[in-house]
This record gives C-alpha cells, structure tokens and sequence, in this order.
C-alpha cells in the first residue's frame, strides 16, 4: 500500500467529511510534552510554543507523520485576570508552527478554544463571550482552515462557544468533555450534540476526559440524539489514550492515578486499532485522541483505517502492521508474534501485582 | 534549590567519579524514537540520525534538560554483511548530533558499542574485534568524551570489546545485558566484573533486559564479586523502565508483551525515584536508563539525587517535586496529592481487569 | 452479649417480620455438598436427603448454630419424565430432616418449589402447576411453617407458583433468580415485585444467581416497584456468596469459572457483614444466602446485625466479633490483626498472579 | 473405572509405602471446622471432638469418601500449663472417633503429636519429651496404627518428637511446616530429613504453613539431602490449599489475609490434581493436605492418582471426572465445558478489581 504524503490540492474539512473521507486529528500535546519536560503539570499551560517552538515542531510533525490531517494549535485560553499580554503571542506563535507543519503534508490547521473558568462562578455570557472573541481574533488573523470548541463540560458554554467561533464564517466543530452521563447539569449527550449542531457546529462529538470505549458510548447516545431530534452532523472524537472503565462522572482527573502514575493505563496500539474500528462502524469520520494519545497512537488509527483510506501514514515506513517487523528475529518465539491474531488476542500483564486492576475515583 | 546549567569547565568522566560525583546517564532511544515514528522495531536501527536529525536532537536535548550528564552516540553496529557504506555515515552523524547537544549544557560525549551477532556463531575473536576497531575509528576521529562496550549477554565478547576500546587510550565503561543468573553461559555477574575490570573498564555495570529491581540485584552481586577480588571500579546501571519481576533468564525480549504491549508495565517517575535512591544506596555512581527510560524518568533520577548533588536539573523548572505543583488546582481532592507521601505509596491501577497482573515468558 | 437459643415459643414467619424483627435465612445446600462429597454438579440434585442423611443433617445444624431462623427443606423438583417415584421420597425425608433440626433452636421449616424445566418449552399453565401442586401436596402433609416459591427467572411462572402455594393457606414468599436487568422476557424487578404481590406472596424478593451487590441494586428496583405501585411486602434477599460484578444477565452460570473454579471469588465473612449492613439498611428483613453461603457467612449477618438483634448466634461461641480472638497471639504483628478496621479494610490477594481479577462471560 | 471401598484385609503403613503404593492422607481439621462453627480461631484447639463429635465425625467420613487411607486423630496438644484435665479426655474420644470412621473403609488411624510452645523458651528436651511421652501414652492405649511428628519448625524439637515416639514401636512419620529456606536455624531441608531418618522417622517430609508448589520444591530438596546422604525413606507432603507465592519464610500466618481473608487463596480441584500428579512424579507416595483441603481436594488427588491405583474414591460417585457431569447441561457453552482442556488451562478470575493479586507479608 502506498504511503501517504503525495502533493495534491488541499480539501477542506467538511469537504472531506461530506465527502465520506476520515479526517484523522491529532493526539496529546498537554501530557507528552509534561512528559518530555515542557509543560508543567497543574499549570498545563502551553508557554513551550514559544520557549521551544523546536519541540512543539516536532510533535507536530510526529503527528502529521503519523496520519494526522489536523494540525490543532497548542494555544492558551485567554482570560481575564492574568497573562493578558503573554497568551497573545503564545497563540500567535502557535498558529504559525501549525502552520508551518501543515504546509509539510495534507493537514489542515485548526484553531481551538476551551471552556473558561469563569462560567463556574457566574455564568456571565458577555463576559466569556469577550474572553472567546478575543482568541478567535488571532486565529481569524492567522486564517486558520477550521475552528474547534472543545472540553466543554457545560453545554450552555459550549453553545456560546459555538456562536462566537461562528462569527469567523469558518467550519465549526464542537467536543464535549463528558461521558455518558451527560455534562455538569444533566443534560443529556444526545441533548448536548442537538444544542451544538443548533448552535451551528457542523461537526460534533467528545474529547478528552474518559477513555476510547466510554467515549465511544456517549458518541453513540449523541448520534442517537441527532437522529431523534432530526438534525444532520459530522461526527467527532477524541478520547483518552487510557484504560479507565473505572472513572466516575468527572472523569480521569478524579482518578487516584491522575496526572502522575497513570502510566499502566497507556493503551497500547493494538488497542487503538480496535477502537478505531468500532469508531469507524458507529459512523464517525474525524477520529483522533487527546491526553495520552501519542504518535503511535495516532498512526495506529491510520494503520487500522488504510483499506478504507487508500493509503499508509508516513510513519508506516517504520512499522510492519500488526508486528510484521518481527518476522526476521532470531529467536522462533519472537518471530511467532509477526502476525495479527497474536497481538489482537494478547491480554497485556502490568508487571505490578502488588496493584489492583482498578481504582476508586476520589470524587 | 538552583536549577543546572551555570557554565562550567566540563570534568572528565572518571574525574567526576573519582570525586564521588553522581554521572545521571541519558535514557531510551530505540523504544521512544519508535513510539515517536522514526525507528523501525525488529531491526531497530538508527538511521533516523540522517533521515530525521531534528527528532533525535530533540530527544538528545530532552534528556540534557532532565538532566543527563552522558549524551551516548545513537550510532549503528557495524557488521559483515549489510550496510557497510551507511552505517559510517549514520555514526559520524551521530557523534556530531551528541556533540552538538552535549556542548548546550554539563554532558559528556559518549561512543557506544554492543555485541555482534557474529559471536554465537564463531567466536572468532579476531574477526569480532576488527569489528569493534571498525566502529571505534569513528569515534576516536570524532574524538568522543569516553567509551561504552554495552549490551553484552557473553562476557569473553565483552572482554574483547573493552580490550579493543582500550587501544583509544580513553576512559572506557562495559555494561552487560545480563541478570542475576549470570552471563550466558554462567558466568555469574561478580566473575563478569572481574573479567571487565582486568580488561582495562574503568565502569562496570548492567544495561537493558531487566527491570530496575532486578539490574540492582545484579549490580549488588557485581559489587560483592569486585569486593571479593579485591578489586576496585566505578559502577554503573542503565535498567529498562519497564516492570518485569516475571522475566526470565532471557530477560524483556521473552516476554509475551515485547515488544509491543508493554506499555501496562512503565515505570511511573516515583518508581524511578525509588529505584536511583536504591542504586545510590548501593554505592553506584552512574545512574541512567535503557529501554523504556523517557527524558522524565531521567529527571526522577536528577530530582531524587539533588540533595546530593545541590542542584536541580533544567525540565524541573516545569515540575513540582513530588507533585507540589497540584497544591492549586481547584478540586481539593486533587490538591491533596500535592505531596510525597501519596505518590510514593499509591499502587497505581492498570485500568485492565481482564488482563494479569504477570505473563509467562515465551522461552 | 447473650447467644442464642434460650427456648421461647416460635413465632410464626409474618408474625416476626410484621413486629419488624430480622429473620435470617441458611445458605447453600447444592454447592456446599458437592464439596463435601454428596451432591453431583451437573445434576444438583437432593438424594443425599436419603443416602447420606447425617450429612444433611449436619450442614442443618451448622446454619442452624450460625444463626439461621429458617431450615429450608432439602427438597426435589417434582417433574414429568424422571424421579416419580424417588422425588416423594426424597421430599418426605427432607421434610423430616429440616424439622428435626429446627426443633432444636428457633427456627422454622420452609418448604420449597422452583421452576420447572417445562416453562421453556411450552408454557402449559395447566401441567406446570400440576407439578408444583404435586410437590406441596407433602409439603402440606408434613406440615411446614410457610412456603417459598424460589428460583425462578420468569415472572409468568413464578406467579403460578404463588397461585398453588397460596392453596395450602400458609405465608408464601417469593424470590426471583434474576437482576438488576429483570426477567427473561424483560419484565423490570419492580414489576416482578409487583406481580408477585398481587399473586399473593408476602413476601418478595430475589436468590441465587447474582452477588450480593448486584441482588442489592435488584432488591432496590423492587422496592421502588412496589413503593410505585402503592403495595406493601416484606422484601428478603438471598445471593451468591460469590464475588461477580462482570457477570451478564445470565448471572453465575455464565461465567466461565462455573461451576469448579468459583473458588478466587469466595466472599469473606466481612464482605457479607457488609451486606448484611447494606441489606438491613434498605429495609430488607429476611436475610440469607444461596450457593456459596457457608455456615460461617450466615453466621456473619447474625454477628452483623446482633445489636438489632438482640443476641448473638450459637456458634459466635468458636468466634471473635472482628477477629478479636487473635488478640492473644504470639506474634505481635497478628495481634494487630485483632480490630475492626483492620479487617474492614483489608483487600485480600489472590495469590494467583496469573489470572484476571475479572472473567468476559460466555454468552 | 471401579469405586474404592471393597472390602480387603488392611495393610500397614510400611506394607503400602514399601509395596510402591499411593497413601492418601486427609485434610484440614481445623480451618474447615472453623468455617462449620466448631472451632474457634486464634485458638484453634480440638474440643470439638466432645462437644460435637457428629461434626467430626462427618468430616472424617467426608476424607474417607474422598479417598484418604489415613485417619489422623483431631487430638489437642498436651501442655505444662493448662488443659491438663481435658486434653486426655479429647484426645481419647479423638482416637475413638477416628478409628470407628477408618473402620468403615481401608484407612488407618495415626496419631499425632506437634511442637510445644515450650520450646522457643527454653529448649529444655526433658521436659519436652516429657510432654510429648503423656500425649503418645494415650496413642498407645487407644492403639493407633502409626504416629505422625508434625508442624515441626525447629529440626531438634522434631528429633525429640521422633525419638519419643519410637518408643511405641509403631512407624513413625515426621513433617515439618518449613519452606525451601529451612527451619527457624537455618537447618536446611536436606539436612532435616537426614536427622529426622536418623532419629528412626520412616516417613519425613512437610506439612501445612505453605502452598502445593512451595512445599514440592522443599521435598525436592528433602530428597535430594536424603540422596545425597546415602539415606532412604518414604516422603509425605500435606501442603496448605492455598495460593500463597508471596509467602515469606514464616509462611502464611505471615499473610495478611491469615486467618479470615484467604479466601480468594483457596485451590480449585484442578490445580490439586496438578499438585498431586507433580507430587507424585517427584516419587512421594504419601500425598495429603493440610489446612485449606476441604474433601474435594482430597478426593481430586485420588482422581488424579486413580490410574495408579486401579480405583476410584467412593465420593466420586458424585463427581465427573474433569467436568464430565456437565454433558448434559442445557446451555451448550456449559456443555463445552465437560472436558480437561477447559479446566486445566482455565485461569480463574477473583472478582475483585479492586484487589492485587499479591500482598506483602507482615514479618
């Protein structure tokens, strides 16, 4: 199968979507660069763009290696009380490596901005309504291909999300940062994709919070809602990179584990492929990751998803699908594990069994 | 306490050791360039140090921000049979890329050679040899800080690489990828460092194929063989970051989840601290990692050891030691992990009920 | 506090549960003899009731010393095809076995029926209930204290069932194999509760096939089934003794540990002290176990709720509330196991690092 | 195959052994006991023979169904301080009770004498052997078939006992509760069983404080000790049913799970037909258990070995080998599980998520 990257004119993002195309977004950027020393955990604030743009670079091009078709700015929220001048230039600064990776192969660049911490105290919708203009005007200026409204745990703040980002006349997708249980108030993950898709997002779904499989459950109910009300949109998610059927309501961060031993719970990319699958059979055509989803991670759903694509990410040029790589080691039982039933069937030891398999979420 | 970097005359490798200095060794390139999209698992070769300069700058860089002391070469085993055009140029690349980083902070260039896949089938020294003195040429010309035969399962390979690392008239470290049951064909770890040490090793240690618990076994049984040869030498350990107390005699590469499901078995940062404190205990001085050792692990060696060493590594400027820097975040419960005593005694959940807790190995 | 067995006149089995007095049922007779040796797995039938009667009444005696109020009968299921001649016989001594037993404590005789094997096939009002009439035909000659129609998973049938038994003009309770998902034509536990009320039963409730927790949460539906309906009933509840919270609708039989290899998932006495708790305060007053209750589980509801109760069972003679009669042991660090919270708290190993904490079952 | 139980002249414990016979021995007393209400722990002493002699009596007709030869008397250690009247009479009523029981099949009756609490303090061997004498005076009267030293953890107080007990001219047999590190002095297994041959035990091997394959491996090194020494004797082995890898070298009591939460520990029949079969091949022929085998266990030994031995156990009327009574089950996913593939490869779950698989023990 060829390998992706050949020059052609750039399609837009519901261009490729209404035209049944996968649209494969990008992964984590908060936790793998805390992992590699850039971010600070507790902050998570995305000063690296500018204190080193060199390893924003490459993880964008990690990631447009990989598969991805969305280049997502690693941008600030812009509030009211602090780094008024900073998070200007920081989300300038990013829109540009964006870019600038973009350029590199068929990515399209889109701008994100998340809920604020301000809708928990009072819920002022001029106020935050100000707070998002303010960071759409940098993403208007730098032309972003597409704008993205996501981690919002309140439907009602998404929603001004949504009209607000629908002021630049640029595509609009919308991901909620909740489970199955719908968000803060009880509305409901079917309820929730109606607001949005009213609101004007074209494209809806869920990011961040719960692992691949829980997502995959509020995706379905979002669906089922869209259909019931019936409205028409794209579909999107982005869950975790992380094993948690364990998390409650308010999702990994209330795990004992979060944010720093979270490690056993990595999927691995054989994971991924499968929730790529079952992503792909629910109807959804932009599928990605968020926290914890690494290059391998996003290559594993190009991998998954090639006989559907055509083509094999650029990455693919180091990695023989399913394990094939290993079918020249010297030891016999190594070569046995050069094929995909092994590695679909494999049910991976933690190597720690003085540890349970699960937690109690703190909340 | 002062973060690293001041400007400073650099010391040699054995003026730092002789002076009781802790050397924090640099971590995993193979296993992360892999994940990373640049390395091909089962050949496991470097080409990426001329395909991909930047990425293996990058996590040269990463690894001399968390702290390393030791950038080592990412360079390729000569052999007889393939790549003897590539493998010379990939190897000068690789000097000049350590170099490159090393000369931005307090680290040392470091050349690497392993064991040939020759010695299992002949045993003819001096074919193995010249070899070894094909690789060392390039070093020497590049003119690398030290020397490391590592990666040995035979110790009379490894006695023949010290022997033709020693003809550089540079320090010289030998490091086997062995367990406490000894070499391959029973030498056991106290008689191999015997061996190495009246080579002419300066260093001698353990790398790869064990997890950390283990390689301090065999670190321990080293040390008390020197002891008992009335021997002297500087000791060193570069484990696998991963978990493997089920491992056997063959080490990682036996078990069902290698290479490509071990992502259930990673060290958390904690583990790691645990583990450089032990190793520090145990009187070795050069402390690093192999497989499976992200550039935050590193920094879990450097944050363990900075009362002994009165300083901080750079990336600790984006992390609260033992998770202080969640003391604001504004979920209580999450603000309570702010401290050491949650994470050095949290057993972390795997998120995987239906998996094990240990495999078997293959072989 | 006083044990039990002060001689008193008994109190019929509405006039305890009316006056708000907790009743305790026995646990597992089918289970508990197959591993002593009288009972064949597969078959789970009663001879032993006429072959090795001193093993009945020895396992009689043991609930009977743990605190049970209730001596099921060791009974037969009546059927068309097989048995005609054995089944009224076996029941007959049955009978006589329970009675024997409850004459020496406070306990009295229930007999039992539970679903046919016909029900699946047919749906024969007529021939079903001709069965259940044959078997309370004893039951009425032998005189019984109250009737418990157990054991069955349609609501249909189990309404038959009340229907006969309400013939013979004594109490009549109910208790349905099924859980939190309802019966096998999808009829919710509240409206189980509901019909079952209606058909006469006084009291209602659910046994065999789920856990504890999960015979909780179904308990919970019924009780806000009958709430909803405006129905008054006592409510009892007799689980497994087994941890299962992955088994499906099926409940135990489906998993793939069924029958010989439940043992990694024998509850603890402090887990079913727990339940007793947890049942008690959902206003359930007729409790007990079903396969997997051991003498000594019964025991811990009576240890459980002795401060309601009143008294303690006979055989908290051989038992220290809260392992307190390890408070004289030589090791300093067992006596420390002489506490509530020690063994409240504990989570117990395996010792089996191998296998999965949870099994996918079978259909 | 036929079942056990013909009736046939009884032959000696040395006849069997000598003629290459398999004995079977019994299980747990006290811990089963415990769990039917008759014994309390912490205690852990025998009254029950008196004050509920059907209670033991069943359980050793259960053993004697399951397939044990050997009866060991459930008799109470005489000791200097208290129990002076009541033990005699415990122990006479014991002897009766397991001699009417062997009667009923081909099992002998043993005696059994275990260490004091005399010794830690003062070693005093004339006052021990003066205790051990008052107790094997009631063996002799009573006239059991031969004598058994058990629970021994310091070799010279096992010597003592043997010493005694030779006195009777009766075989004697003689297990001590040691892992493969030895007794309480470093006193090796090897070195053990050599003085124990020595004193005049015919039989020596381990019983209880260990798992099956923990105590395989110190008979292992029994034999080799006794090889090595140019000794020969019968070997015996009655493990713990327990899964206990995480065991240190006092053994389970050391466990926190010891005495109320070993439960997700116990054996299945399978794993003890391995023991028994791997048991058997390493050349012991008196196979037993200890605490934690319940009369399954037993009669899974006697299933195993019955190719052997030409016969089945009497208890295994009520018994499919490897699952076969489910053949005729309802469910054909039930149905496939009537054969040796599924139980022997089945890796049991514990249900319990929320649990690690291994804990560390105490001391």
């Amino acid at each position: 199968m060829a390998l992706a990257g050949s020059p052609r004119a750039k399609k837009g993002i519901l261009e490729r979507l209404d035209s049944g195309e996968v649209v494969i977004g990008d992964g984590s950027f908060l936790i793998t660069l805390e992992k590699r020393g850039y971010v600070k955990a507790g902050l998570w604030t995305s000063e690296a763009v500018v204190e080193h743009p060199n390893a924003v670079r490459q993880l964008h091009m990690e990631f447009l290696r990989a598969g991805s078709n969305v280049m997502q700015t690693f941008t600030f929220s812009a509030s009211e009380d602090k780094m008024e001048s900073q998070w200007e230039a920081v989300n300038t600064a990013a829109c540009d490596l964006a870019r600038e990776v973009a350029n590199k192969g068929d990515a399209l660049v889109a701008g994100g901005i998340c809920q604020t911490s301000l809708y928990k105290h009072h819920k002022d919708e001029a106020r935050i309504k100000k707070l998002f203009r303010l960071q759409l005007e940098v993403f208007a200026r730098k032309n972003v291909d597409f704008l993205i409204a996501e981690y919002f745990e309140h439907a009602e703040e998404a929603v001004w999300a949504v009209e607000v980002l629908k002021e630049a006349r640029k595509p609009v997708a919308a991901t909620m940062c909740i489970g199955p249980e719908g968000d803060m108030h009880g509305v409901t993950p079917g309820e929730c994709a109606v607001k949005l898709v009213k609101a004007g997002a074209s494209i809806v779904g869920v990011n961040c919070r719960f692992g691949p499989w829980t997502s995959l459950k509020t995706m379905r109910l979002m669906k089922e809602g869209l259909w019931a009300a019936g409205l028409k949109a794209h579909l999107m998610v982005q869950p975790l990179g992380f094993h948690m059927p364990d998390c409650g309501k308010g999702g990994f961060v209330d795990l004992p584990e979060y944010p720093f031993a979270l490690e056993p719970r990595v999927a691995t990319r054989w994971d991924i492929q499968k929730y790529a699958r079952e992503a792909y059979n629910l109807g959804i055509r932009y599928i990605g990751g968020c926290c914890g989803f690494e290059p391998y991670h996003i290559r594993a759903i190009a991998e998954e998803l090639a006989p559907e694509r055509g083509f094999l990410p650029l990455s693919s040029d180091k990695h023989g699908s399913w394990g094939s790589g290993l079918n020249t080691h010297t030891k016999p039982w190594i070569r046995a594990r050069a094929r995909r039933e092994y590695w679909e069937n494999l049910l991976p030891a933690s190597g720690r069994p003085f540890c349970p398999s699960l937690s109690k979420p703190d909340a």
